[in-house]
């Protein structure tokens, strides 16, 4: 019923570029996103999450993750307040009884009324879920919406073979699209000029990029595959900043002395997700998602993916991930975007800042993002889709 | 003026059976409700309540209850927050010293302005007070409204001669519909199923009952008594089920071997009473209310009754009552009740519950019930009243 | 974009008196307001304050206080959540490098973007500052508005030459409308009955005064000076009260024994100042200011003045205001005030109080401060404002 926490449709009217993209404080619908990751959910054994305003209840059955929403249909209670499972692969409601199947949310019976005309007949909302690089994706869609395969939705190279893939989540006290606006932001590397990365990655980190003028954009909108925009640093599309001035006075200096100077593209793509190539070290790459809890908090996945075709590589990747890249990238580079993200939340919080932001030539790419989603996403998450 | 916290007029108009009891999220006007114990009001010491967004201040004057408005009419300041009173029967406010009788709430003085035209002219509300069987009641109703017997708006039995009460109150987060229904509703005893009274009260206690067919509802509304509905357990009309299945897998077992198949008879009364008969044992009857506090949390009272004609009697049941029933029957389980209702509550908060609810054959008592407030109330308590 | 924490229309236009001063929820425009203590601002060590709901960012250059907004124009991140000055009289935003003048608010360069279109174009919005008497004042005003004389915003005998003044301020949780009818409220004193300034200052405090019916205000709404109303004490405008009664019965007494009839005069000037003569001794004037947070918080600024000529005098009353006055009168007798205006702040919270409030004659002071607020006003703070 309550429109409270959705964008004031008179502020929406005003907006000039992505009117869908500001529209969707909750996120977008009928696409897959990334929920929890595959070892955080064991056989029998039921997790809660929250996904564009939706919680559901996951479950593994034989192996098989699924998720339902996490209400009974009966007086609204979350099974979760008192998780009841009396036979493999349903969840009984800890009220009345009532007893569903996790693989279609289907009511098969209450406990104590046995022969209830609307067993059989009522169901809870269930959700497609992949499971892939161990990574549970659980689509987001509207009833009789056949979920498009998950490569359409997921930025290139993640789901290729012969990639291992190492990640880990949180949550963030930040908008969706605050998140993905800051992964996506080149200037705002200024934030990490005393990364403790730029001396354990051996980076050559500038202070600023400037344009040359050269096109370095390149949007993907192929039907039949993810819709995604491309920056591309290369010397002749950004000239690196490295003395940093204010008037004529060198004020600061950025890393000049690594031997890497990466990425060499970022990438955003639907409906959350960003590809940073090569990043945190030439052979690696970098995936993250910013995917909607609420209107005001999302969480973040962050990956680092590497070619592994064997199981020793995998293994060496795998200490060198939890050793290495862990403590210098995902904590000791990101955390500061983290931050960023959080102190940016309250300008966006009640929409305003869509229209109060003044944005300069480096917030191009920001822009082209920002038309791609608006044009190519596949439905709005609405009040009544939260309830 | 704000109408926050009230329900949704357009909610309101979908809703098809018992409108005005949607309406009531603070209560119906013009009815009497328990608002404190006897001993809780001690002579000359005033104590707070709030009853249906109201704030009240009681006191004791010569063995009187009497209860004002907690707010001086010139600034509207809590007198509350800094009692204090100069003269028997009165109390001044902190403020400016305006100084109002208990009995009648009228301006009888204003210290440090003693000549002022509005001393004599001004009051602050006063409610009716009557006080029975160690309860104080208020009559939360409109000015000029004669407020009927208190019998009118009490379940049977509980004010009759002859008959011992003792209870309790207690603070709960939900809405007072949710405390009335979660009382009334007979398919909850799923929740009571581990409860320590099983056993302290030789209790048979199903998991369901399915109704045989046979209507085992009564509804009292005589003009001249109390309105209220009963629910009647009785062999011909229900059956009690102690085997738990999930399709023809049998997964719990209520509780078969104790010999006390209890209640008889579950009754829900304007304005938001409970009594159940016998409970918790045969020679007993419980009742309970559901005051409202605000749109979000409810006083529960608790009391449980039984025959005593003499003093002796009444002391005897005064030592069953502390020592068996409250850690037996009013922690024991009624505490499974406080958790269900403070579960449920999110899903009602903001009304739209009223709506999503699925409803079924065993909710058919509490849509009477709805019915039967939504016909015989006396008044919707509205924003205005509250302020 | 939201009005979310402003005057409802509907209930302004039910407003008879004053209707400009209770839309003025956040306070006046185009008014000066003292900000900080000189001392609490050192040269660049940037402090942050909140005025009217606008939050800024204060700095000393080369021993001259300026005032910038705390907000970076390109995506409305604070500054002061992480300070970075990389030069003299500048601020640089911690996310992007954008760097602005403290005089006035230019973006003089963006680190890491040195060339881009948009420096010394865009700027961020600048406060005219003042400081004087030890005490730092800003305009909020109008983009161009020429501020006033700061006389014309503060009550006579602040800023004259040969007065010595001393103060503090301290945050109160109550709109700054309740703290200007407190202290310009007379009948209140009621509450410093049992003060210890009693003693301290040898006062001889009524419980109330009286209006003898000879006219005791004056109003001062000439050009070309501070706009303010006088409410006068003397034997022929007031009769105070020292037998405090209810009925006939006589049950409190005020501080008669004291020698120091105080005050003279109490006057409430715009934007939100009070002055107090003499107060709380003869030879001393208390100034005071409830300088609007947010709608719901003032900054409470406490003043000490008297004729001080030479720098021996001065330090006489150094000590003596530290060692007496603060105790006794700031902290002793004025506690009681921040006690009352905190306690009044729910009746007035969603504005009806306004409406739902009984005046009597006693307020009539009240009553011509805010005729007077609601004519002489240069402007109403707006939602549009504190974004």
């Amino acid at each position: 019923m309550s429109e409270a926490g959705f964008v004031d449709p008179v502020l929406l009217k005003q907006v000039k570029v992505g009117r869908d993209y500001v529209a969707a404080k909750y996120g977008f619908r009928n696409h897959w996103y990334p929920v929890l990751l595959s070892d955080e959910l064991d056989e029998a054994s039921p997790q809660t999450a929250q996904l564009c305003g939706e919680r559901i209840l996951l479950n593994r059955v034989d192996g098989v993750a699924y998720a339902i929403k996490d209400q009974c249909v009966h007086k609204g209670v979350p099974f979760s307040k008192k998780l009841e499972c009396y036979s493999k692969g349903t969840v009984t409601c800890w009220y009345h009884g009532f007893t569903y199947r996790f693989s279609d949310g289907l009511l098969v019976g209450i406990v104590g009324m046995p022969h209830s005309n609307v067993i059989g007949r009522r169901h809870v909302k269930s959700y497609s879920v992949v499971e892939r690089k161990g990574v549970i994706f659980v689509f987001v869609g509207d009833e009789g919406v056949e979920p498009p395969p998950l490569e359409h939705d997921v930025p290139p190279g993640f789901l290729d073979e012969g990639v291992a893939v190492r990640g880990r989540r949180q949550e963030v006290a930040a908008n969706w699209r605050i998140g993905c606006e800051n992964g996506f932001d080149s200037t705002h590397i200024f934030i990490h000029k005393n990364s403790r990365l730029i001396k354990d990655g051996d980076l050559a980190l500038p202070l600023g990029l400037v344009p040359t003028g050269k096109e370095s954009y390149r949007v993907e909108e192929d039907e039949g595959g993810p819709k995604g925009v491309y920056d591309i640093f290369s010397p002749e599309t950004v000239m690196p900043v490295f003395e940093g001035k204010i008037g004529d006075e060198t004020v600061l200096m950025g890393a000049v002395h690594g031997k890497n100077m990466l990425p060499h593209t970022i990438s955003m793509w639907l409906p959350c997700a960003l590809r940073v190539d090569p990043w945190p070290a030439p052979h690696l790459t970098q995936f993250e998602w910013y995917v909607p809890i609420d209107g005001e908090r999302h969480t973040y996945f962050q990956f680092i993916a590497t070619k592994a075709t064997t199981g020793a590589e995998e293994q060496a990747f795998e200490r060198e991930y939890r050793d290495k890249w862990i403590p210098s990238a995902l904590d000791g580079f990101n955390k500061d975007d983290v931050w960023a993200r959080e102190a940016s939340q309250a300008f966006y919080a009640d929409d305003s800042g869509w229209l109060r932001e003044q944005l300069f030539e480096a917030d191009a790419n920001i822009v082209k993002w920002r038309r791609l989603a608006a044009k190519h996403h596949r439905g709005l998450q609405t009040p009544q889709h939260i309830l």
